[in-house]
């Protein structure tokens, strides 16, 4: 299955840069770039392998999932404008409706609706709480009628930017701390736009932890967030012992820590170095 | 001219990514990538050009030259150890001599004596200066006999990593302010290793500068130079207004300034998305 799907969206002429599969969450995650018209392609290529090989009435898995092919995001590399990612998910909808017969709820930046625009809101409750809700008219999908595919379920596509992990750690065996500044930081709570945040503690290493996801590195960057962590440690007597940037990061993000954290504003992405050779600048 | 040389570059395969020529300084720098092997043909093709045209007799300019090739520096991209720029610089030293009659002398990680790692100790003089003292022992070129070409002179021919050009302006019209900081943290006056600074008046902003050349960010990097001049600025009641990055930096001085500025020692330059995408890992 894994293998299929991969195959599938290489054969379509896209490039696979990282596979996930995880038998706890019974799910995968393709990475994959091509050119925006082959991105569609490629997309379409590997949900129609998922949809003719998963039943989702027979699917068991931990985390949430509402459709074989559960979720689409586009996202744009380097320069491309976002328009493009939000025109190429509409275009990926539509056609996943067409010619698979699944329904499609947009959602990122290609949501129609406000209260759309959270991933985990459209996907709430999952495959199961769709079947149920078919007739609310609250609940109809974007692309196709008030409907799920039989085995496949329904796919929710989007276009966001790339969400960046990060997570700053502290000199001290109080989790409260943790806690405590995770509120604090926190967009819902009033803290720092774009923020999601949580405390937990690293027991064997005697440290807690800011655990984040930043959805808008452009609105709130790493430098950012470190700068207000370490002064909120410090009102209350806690050194920061170090950050961690899990998996990868847009070259835009890294050049806006720099940025932010010299006090160099007119930083250019285009003066890396490699920026310039790699892209054909 | 600037345009003979820079074909004559491509010609041989490599991809030109930049050309400044100025008429005071009379001079040109070609800037080229290619593959190693490459590197050293288009080096060749493009010296070969500058030894017929130019005629060091007859040139006048600002700038301190040896020869019509005047210095060819091997400089590792993305993740190229230095001892392959090492040896290519050995081979196009060879190749120099052998081939266009110029004698070379080899500098930075390239050089053969400890005397001749700096590139203003090798050039002290130019052409005219070393024509003077052809018969010292000490003036002897790496490749060739203790001579010069009669009109193309001799180049200094070298491996080394990327320079930055850095500057940090200071809210303060008090020159002495800036020249007292660039002497603190300059390596010739004990300061930070691999810093050479300079302080300025920037008259027309109402600012001061400390204006540097970092010569091995992976020794000193960005970061380590803006967080000492800021404490040396703030202890003496002056605050930094900004920095300037001068023209391009290398992906992994990007990544270093993250690494010490949100302290995270563990980011690798693999963790940059368009990396891993462009350099097709």
């Amino acid at each position: 299955m894994i293998t299929a799907i991969g195959d599938a969206i290489r054969a379509a002429g896209a490039r696979v840069i990282d596979v996930q599969a995880d038998a706890a969450h019974n799910r995968m995650v393709v990475t994959f770039v091509a050119e925006p018209d082959l991105a569609v392609e490629a997309a379409i290529a590997g949900a129609a392998v998922a949809t003719e090989r998963i039943d989702l009435r027979r699917h068991l898995g931990e985390h949430p999932r509402m459709g074989a092919t559960d979720v689409v995001p586009f996202v744009p590399f380097a320069d491309l404008p976002m328009s493009v990612c939000v025109d190429l998910a509409r275009r990926f909808g539509s056609r996943l409706w067409t010619e698979l017969r699944v329904p499609v709820y947009y959602y990122g930046e290609a949501a129609t609706r406000p209260d759309r625009r959270e991933l985990e809101r459209v996907r709430r409750g999952g495959f199961e709480d769709l079947l149920a809700h078919l007739g609310d008219p609250d609940r109809a999908p974007d692309e196709g009628p008030p409907t799920v595919h039989p085995s496949a379920g329904a796919t929710a596509v989007g276009a966001r930017i790339p969400l960046i992990a990060y997570n700053v750690n502290l000199k001290t065996t109080d989790l409260q701390v943790a806690k405590d500044i995770a509120k604090a930081i926190r967009a819902s709570s009033g803290g720092l736009p774009n923020v999601k945040a949580l405390g937990f503690e690293l027991a064997d290493r005697g440290l807690v932890q800011v655990s984040m996801n930043l959805t808008d590195y452009r609105v709130t960057n790493i430098w950012k967030v470190f700068s207000v962590i370490r002064d909120e440690a410090r009102s209350r007597g806690v050194d920061v012992d170090a950050s961690e940037i899990v998996g990868t990061i847009p070259l835009a993000a890294a050049v806006g820590v720099i940025k932010d954290a010299v006090i160099e504003p007119a930083f250019r992405m285009d003066q890396i170095l490699e920026k310039r050779v790699w892209a054909g600048e």
